[in-house]
This record gives C-alpha cells, sequence and structure tokens, in this order.
C-alpha cells in the first residue's frame, strides 16, 4: 500500500513530502495511524548517510506513537483504536540466544531497524514514523497508557527505553546514587527515570545554565564537569554512570567518581575514539565500562507502563513535518529541550 | 623481635640476608614459622622501586605458607602446628563499606601490604615472606588444606587469589566459555581453577610453544592471538575473558571473541595505557571491560578450600634464599614455569 511521509531522497536533498510502498498487512501485523513521531539523532546522521550505510529514498523516525487502524486476523493483542507505539526495531531473526532470552536489540543476526532496513518478510524497505502511518508486525509493538500526553510519550520509544534498560540491567534502585553524563535527549530522560526509580541524581555538564533544568527534572546535584574541584568533591560517590554524551571525552575523570564496584555505562558511540582511559582505579576499585544499545521490547512495554504510573513524557518541542529542516538545523546546535516531535495530525504530505 | 630474611636494602642493590625488627606477638596475631614463600612480580617492581613507593630495607614475599608457632592469648582459630597461609594483605581499616563487604582488597583506607607497608598497630614497617617467620593479625591469616603439595601451594595465596576472585565475582559456573590471556603466573592458574569450575577454557598466547602446557593445565583450546584467522575463528565464543597480560596491548581484539553480555577483565596494569579501545561492539553488545584487584580474606580461604578439594597447586620451579637475583632475572624473560617459590628450610639467612 501508498504511505505519505517526509522522505530523504538523497543525502544532499532537504526531505520533502513523497509516497511510499508498505507492504501490506500481513496476519501477524498491525496497521498504525501515526500521530507523533519523536526527532533522533539518529535521523539526522540516517538522512545525510554520515554512517556510510543508508539507502535512498529513506523515510525516517523510531518513535512512533498513534493508534491501531486495522490488524492482521491473527493478531489478537491489539485492536483498531488501541494506543500504541513503535520503536527502534520492527523484527529480528527470533531464534538467536539474544531472541531466546528476550534481549532483540542484541539479535545476533541483527534486528530489522524500523527504517532503513530489509524487511525480512518482503525482502523490500522498512518505512519509519515520519508518515501518517506504518505496517508492522505486532510482536514489535507496545501499548501506550491512555493516561500521558502523548507527544512527549514518542521520545520514550527510543531516547526513554535507551537509558531505561541500562538503570535496570544495572539494578538501580531506590537509595542508588547514579551520575548522567549529558542534559540532552537522553539524558533528560535519564535523569527522569533514575529518580522516578528513587535513585539519587547527579548531573555531569559543561553548560552550567543547564543546572537549574536539571534539578527541575529530578536530579539532586549539579556538577559542572569542567570544574576540577566540582569533580574532586564528587569522587567516590556514585555506583553507576549513563554517560550520555556521544563525543569523544575524558573517562577518566568519570571514573574517578564512581565508588568500588561501580559502573561507567556509554550510551552513545563517538565518531572517533575516546581517550584511553587509566585501567589503574578500574583494578583498584574493580570499576567496570560498558556499552548499552536502546533496549528490548519487553523493557520498552516496561518503561511506557513506569512512566504512565510515574506520569513522565519527556520535554518536547513540538514541530510540523516541514520544520524538519530546520529541527535538524537546532539539533546540531544542541538547542533543542530535548527533543523534537513531529505532529503528525498537523502536517501536510 | 628479631626476624631473619632476604632484605633489599636499597634499589640497585641485590637482596641479601638480614635481620628485621618485626612486632612482638599482640593479643589477636599469629608467629608463623616460614615453609614457602612464592615470588611474585610485583616483589621485583618494589624492591628495584619501579613504581616509587619502596621503602628501605625492605624483606619482601607475599605468597606465604607455613605453621602456627605461637598465637596470641585472644586467638581461637588456630594453634600451634597449624598449616596457614598469608597473602598481601595483614590488615584494613575494618569499618568502610569495602571492609564491611568483607572486600578488605578494596579498603577504602588502603589495605595494609603484607610487606613495604605501614603498621597499623606500631607504625613501623611490614615485613614479609622471604623470612623465617612472620607475625601477623589472625584475621589475615588462612587455613591451608594439609593434603596438598605444599611449595605449590603458596603461589594462590596470590596468584591464585587475583585469578580467583574474579572467576566467582562474574559467576563462572560449568559450561561458561572462558577465555586466559597469557600463560605466565597469573594466567596457567586462571587455567587451572577455571576448568576445575567446569568452564571451557581458550588459552590466548603470542607463544605458539606454550599450547601443549596450556592444554595439560586444563584448557580446551589454544589461539595464537597474532594469528589473524585463528581470532576470526574466536569471534563471539566467550563469556568472560580474563586478562593476565600488563604489557599494553590491543584490547579490542580480545573484545571481538566476546558474546553479547560477556566481560574483559583485566587483572594487570601497564606501565603505559592500553591502545583506546573501540566502543562500539562494547555498545551493540553490551559488553564490559573491567579490572579486579587480588581477593579477600574470605574468597583466599576459598581458594585454598576449593584448591585441595580438587587437588590444585600452582607449577612452580624451588629455589633457595641466595637464588633470588636469579630469579628476577628470569622472570623478566618469562623464563618461570610458572611461579618461582623460595624453600625457607634450605635458605640459609
Amino acid at each position: 500500500m501508498k504511505i505519505k511521509g517526509i522522505v530523504a531522497s538523497a543525502a544532499h536533498l532537504p526531505l520533502a513530502p513523497a509516497s511510499v510502498d508498505a507492504r501490506d498487512v500481513q496476519p501477524d501485523d498491525v496497521r498504525i495511524d501515526i500521530l507523533y513521531c519523536g526527532v533522533c539523532h539518529s535521523d539526522l546522521h540516517l538522512a545525510r548517510n554520515e554512517w556510510g550505510v543508508s539507502q535512498y529514498p529513506m523515510l525516517p523516525g523510531h518513535e512512533i506513537v498513534g493508534r491501531v487502524r486495522e490488524t492482521g486476523h491473527q493478531v489478537s493483542r491489539f485492536k483498531a483504536g488501541d494506543l500504541v507505539g513503535v520503536g527502534v526495531m520492527v523484527d529480528s531473526c527470533g531464534h538467536c540466544a539474544a531472541c531466546a532470552g528476550a534481549e532483540e536489540q542484541y539479535c545476533e543476526a541483527g534486528f530489522t531497524p524500523t527504517y532503513n532496513g530489509k524487511d525480512r518478510y518482503t525482502g523490500g524497505t522498512t518505512w519509519g514514523g515520519y508518515a501518517e502511518g506504518i505496517v508492522v508486525d505486532s510482536k514489535f509493538v507496545v501499548s501506550v497508557p491512555e493516561n500521558l500526553e502523548l507527544s512527549g510519550v514518542a521520545p520514550l520509544l527510543c531516547a526513554g527505553v535507551t537509558v531505561w534498560s541500562p538503570l535496570r540491567h544495572w539494578n538501580v534502585k531506590a537509595g542508588d546514587k547514579v551520575g548522567v553524563v549529558g542534559l540532552g535527549g537522553l539524558g533528560h530522560m535519564a535523569v527522569k527515570l533514575a529518580s522516578a526509580l528513587g535513585a539519587e541524581v547527579t548531573l555531569f555538564t559543561t553548560s552550567p545554565q543547564k543546572g537549574a533544568d536539571a534539578i527541575r527534572l529530578g536530579a539532586k546535584s549539579v556538577v559542572v564537569s569542567t570544574d576540577a574541584k566540582q569533580m574532586a568533591d564528587a569522587a567516590n560517590t556514585l555506583d553507576l554512570i549513563l554517560d550520555c554524551v556521544a563525543a569523544p571525552h575524558d573517562l577518566d575523570a568519570y571514573l574517578s567518581t564512581l565508588k568500588t564496584n561501580g559502573h561507567l555505562v556509554l550510551v552513545g558511540i563517538p565518531d572517533s575514539r575516546h581517550p584511553a582511559p587509566d585501567v589503574t582505579p578500574m583494578v583498584f576499585r574493580r570499576l567496570s565500562i560498558s556499552g548499552t544499545s536502546i533496549g528490548s521490547i519487553r523493557e520498552t512495554q516496561e518503561v511506557l507502563d513506569f512512566c504512565g504510573q510515574h506520569n513522565i513524557t519527556a520535554d518536547i518541542e513540538l514541530i510540523k513535518g516541514n520544520q524538519i529542516e530546520d529541527a535538524f538545523a537546532r539539533m546540531l546546535k544542541g538547542d533543542v529541550k530535548y527533543r523534537f516531535v513531529i505532529d503528525i495530525n498537523n502536517t501536510d504530505f
């Protein structure tokens, strides 16, 4: 079927309205009328082919909230009108150790990305959420609580679950001391979610003016990471740090703030490597540096349920589809609090 | 009291017999007649002041096996004649979070090293095991099973527990796939202990001629780490790697051999930093790089008990005290299988 969206037709051209050929609704599929779609940094990288893996035309977007319009005849979990979400994945191999363990994000054959991916069923392309609709295998569709402001829910599907997954994997609980590095799309969700879990959150930032906002979002303290005195005062205080900064930076400074057995968890991948960390404190305090990638479908449902219970959404700026290039330009300057979300019903396709 | 040992009197002078002033037996102390003392690489570094922290005179040695000669009047756990061991630590603060959690090796105030340390009780110097005897707080003394070849027990007190602690901390169990990097003093114990725990052990080495020995010690397979084909074949196969090589080396190659959720655990501290690792596979497979430092007193007792049950000792070369300088010279060339141990009863002081 034809679906209208905001499409990248080449790396150097602005996104513009166009139609794509989506797959027809299969027996296990759900067709969704999209309400909102968040704008992730990866959308910008992929639209511009900055990672060298882009296929055109491309229809970006993987922070999708909408209502079910139609279901395949084998789908019992959803019905027309249900409020649902789709995140970064729309399929996986289903039988590797990771899939068997409900960690599809680590599928050994590679999960199928929501857009710019190869559809395992049709062999065609997958199309994302800057669109009026999407057709997705129901196993990769999650339920969205009805009580939340929906535009702010969209970023939970990628930014939210990407920080939720490590908070859960490393078992963050009430009273834990959690650091968050960087107050952007991911970082602001990490502050909200970790503090809602009962952790005492310290926000590390190079921008002192972000301090007040971090406190408003739930942080207990703010450390300006360029201030040696503040960093020294934070030494040996934290159980876990979610480092949400993708640019190369000094990891030693953050290792110094971890207590024995602490974990520095990297959420982003820099264009060039971080400077080599000093393993001395890692050995003497049994510290770890880890990576983490998005979250599973189970965790995505879990973070949505948690946000419904705690009335948590992302802080967003709502735009229309034709403002996407301006949004990309502002994102490059870090000028967004804290996520752009496309209002699909107010977008001309 | 005076105790005779093999003493370093300055960084540039060879070790030689001399006496030191040990503390008298305190109410909680045990005085031990030493039978064997292992020769750890750190003895060499400290005797030569290569870490810049050495105090002279110095009496090295922290892989100590002997029999109790005398106990303080508050000691009920040991009696004269008991077979006992002393490892890397002889005291700690006793009240920090690490000590409270029975992880004295991570004592926040710093544990008291067995030698070249400041005695928390007397304010004087601590004296190690290249000696006829040692006086130690009984809390830092462990029981040694009677059924083992005692010369091969000595290295369990440092090399053994240093690899045992991470095997236990990361919960290695039967069927797990464990890599060991480097077949030296620590590596050969890692192969023995991990395989005795039921893990399938892969030994990584740059020396193909070590392969047969690794298999004899319990490894299931050997990978020559300089052979790109062998490394590629090992990709995505391991749950945990104990990296026992202290020289700076490429960590990416080992990360590639880990399965999703795998751990690369560094046992050594290089003189200069390892090249910066690529975090991309760490993010996409949730890998971690961690450090680990020796082991607790509880773990030291545990590894001795385990070795007693499984009849495990270190492979050693027995020397007399006056051969220590030759032993140091051979250690610098990596020419030891796999630990020198000083036969105290055959040493002239």
